[in-house]
């Protein structure tokens, strides 16, 4: 029997709550033993909630339990997350938690407290919601170097493209749309800036390079831009706009951004639609991996938080290996990094082309019917270079980075 | 440092060392220690190979030096396969293997004895080959209860099916390309029947309830059947023909089977082409996850079989829990699973939709231009209905479930 606490009862929270009481027979089959709630820590009360009589308003109920051998965060935000979490490492309790902003954050300090303890700090919901992937990297591709990280990590944002692309919306209306459905904040900011999947993309290449790579250090471009012109010259293209977090090695160099990319159909994630997410993973072995499901959502990660808690109940004192050092991991600074770029140059191709070709290079004109602009695709050029060339032309509508 | 013993320097073994020779530095830093070949055994010599070196005859060498404490079988076959193994266990050596045919034929056997032994017998390699899919099962879906599995677990028939929808190429054409290619065997016959689906579904069924399955229980159909005008209607019915290892639970009850199914583009593995692979996994609670890489290859496969090797070497003297016990799975009667259905019947659809109607209920014609036959989709029936209606009819020319 092992006790757990349960630190927010929010939608996560409830759904960790609900799977250990729906899939208890499953649960305790697999795990070797019974795992149940001790604890809910919230401000607030839940009257006639199967959850009410396990609630409590101070944390230092958990802190000082030493019955509770796994405490699950799941209130989001740093503060007072960090705070109880490494109070509960510090107290020799192995943490779940499925909050991107911690780990990304303080991952580097509570990772080496659990070691310290011989505890763990288990995160797989942290990113991708239900879908195995911190887990997977660890264990499943450990032979691996890993070339590449590619991921659609971002629900919100994926859905708002895919409506713009399937049914020619403009940004605005969709987000509307979104937000009327649930699949969209209020404040939409940290998902349609792209700084909800930079802190993941941040998590994931952490542990593929062993070294703690700052989310602030990653450069962020949000989808707030791109307009149903861009989804037309997309069509023309054959690509569809997604958004991704990616990360890639070069020589001995990773880089790492957050953007919009187009990808054409020979691309794994191309079919990745609506709120999924999906992850690519390049192995210098095993080739292409690719992982698909459900990227937030109640259950789908409560899901992931759940298979932490078996993996914790199976290691309360022994110190799952993860290696995550303190060292920081240097980013090739983006002038350097090189991509293709699909450019919207006001004016049209008449009296564009020359300056156009001479500034950019050789290029690929794309025509979706546009006399008041002129589109067009680079060859690979660094982005040090298609950044003078856009300041010298003075005239770039927007830009959108080409993953092929 | 931990000693392993390959057997069988073939496909799968040559990448195994490779790989441990080549990733030597990643893999001792995540292994938290080296790990290293003492021996090939092979009934070849291997001149000038790095492996030269390392190659033994003598099956009794490895087996009686205790400091193997990792015997890889990647010889393939039943035999001498399951005696190596089945003595390596006994000899409290953990096993990593990526033999399909023994894993669903003594998988049950081998892993009481490694229950007993307190060591280890792991065969992530044996499905899906580079994709993670054993593994994850058992740990990140841990708390669900699976609800359906669907595997386009077979590159060859992929290959092939993928091949006639896009150059509308029949059947023995494409086959003898993809044996020219590489990607089919001389004899075809365990791929284009579904005898290797049929190994790896059982595996993934009783892992996901935990019980023995025998894969002679399994209903298994190939692809030989499969015609361009087959190809053709499924366009019609924008509709892509693949064949999947599939079991899904209804109620308490358990069905499985492998055959060509027809899936639209809602379908999360409508996009899973040529050689690759691909895993549906549906929880009750995550909903569903998708696994997708190259299900065969040397390196992709021999990346998975060392990531077994390298969770083995940390679990030598320590069983890692795998519920699979010699209970045996009760399927559902095949004459109660329920598909839709697209049938060909010969003769045209004046004269045949009176019958068609009366015996197999309401259905949707499809026209795919052929005056001598007639082509329809059944609303949801049982196999027996479909068998009694098709045996009444008796010019059924094929028949396609529809998983929709």
């Amino acid at each position: 029997m092992v006790k757990v606490g349960i630190l927010g009862y929010g939608t996560v929270g409830s759904g960790v709550f609900e799977i250990l009481d729906k899939n208890s027979n499953i649960i305790s089959k697999r795990a070797g033993q019974d795992i149940e709630v001790k604890y809910v820590l919230d401000l607030r009360d839940f009257p006639g909630d199967p959850a009410e009589k396990y609630v409590v308003h101070d944390f230092s109920i958990l802190e000082n339990d030493d019955e509770v051998k796994i405490v699950v965060e799941t209130m989001g935000g740093l503060h007072p997350a960090y705070e109880f979490v490494k109070a509960s490492l510090l107290k020799g309790k192995n943490v779940v938690t499925s909050n991107k902003a911690l780990v990304a954050s303080f991952g580097t300090e509570l990772l080496q407290i659990a070691r310290d303890k011989n505890v763990n700090f288990l995160f797989e919901a942290s990113v991708g919601g239900g879908i195995p992937i911190i887990r997977p990297l660890q264990t499943s591709l450990a032979p691996d170097e890993i070339d590449e990280i590619s991921g659609i990590l971002n629900g919100t944002t994926n859905f708002i493209l895919t409506e713009m692309t399937e049914n020619g919306s403009d940004f605005d209306s969709v987000l509307k749309d979104a937000q009327a459905k649930g699949y969209a904040e209020a404040d939409p900011t940290a998902d349609v800036e792209g700084y909800d999947a930079c802190r993941k993309i941040a998590i994931l290449t952490s542990l593929a390079y062993g070294k703690q790579l700052d989310f602030e250090d990653i450069y962020t471009e949000g989808i707030t831009k791109i307009t149903d012109r861009d989804i037309k010259y997309a069509a023309k293209l054959k690509a569809k706009v997604k958004i991704f977090g990616s990360s890639k090695l070069a020589g001995d160099k990773v880089s790492a951004m957050v953007a919009p990319k187009l990808i054409t159909h020979d691309h794994p994630l191309y079919s990745v639609d609506g709120v999924f997410n999906a992850i690519l993973v390049k192995g210098n072995m095993v080739g292409d991996v690719m992982f698909y499901g459900q990227g937030a959502g109640k259950l789908a990660t409560a899901s992931a938080v759940v298979s932490d808690i078996m993996e914790a109940s199976e290691n309360l004192d022994n110190n799952i290996n993860v290696i995550w050092s303190d060292e920081k991991l240097e980013l090739m600074p983006m002038d350097e990094v090189v991509s293709k770029f699909f450019v919207r140059v006001s004016g049209n191709k008449a009296d564009n082309e020359a300056k156009i070709k001479e500034l950019f290079g050789e290029v690929e004109f794309v025509d979706a019917g546009y006399d008041d602009e002129t589109g067009f695709v680079t060859k690979d050029i660094t982005e040090a270079v298609y950044e003078n060339a856009a300041k010298e032309i003075g005239s770039v509508i927007n830009k959108i980075r080409f993953d092929a």
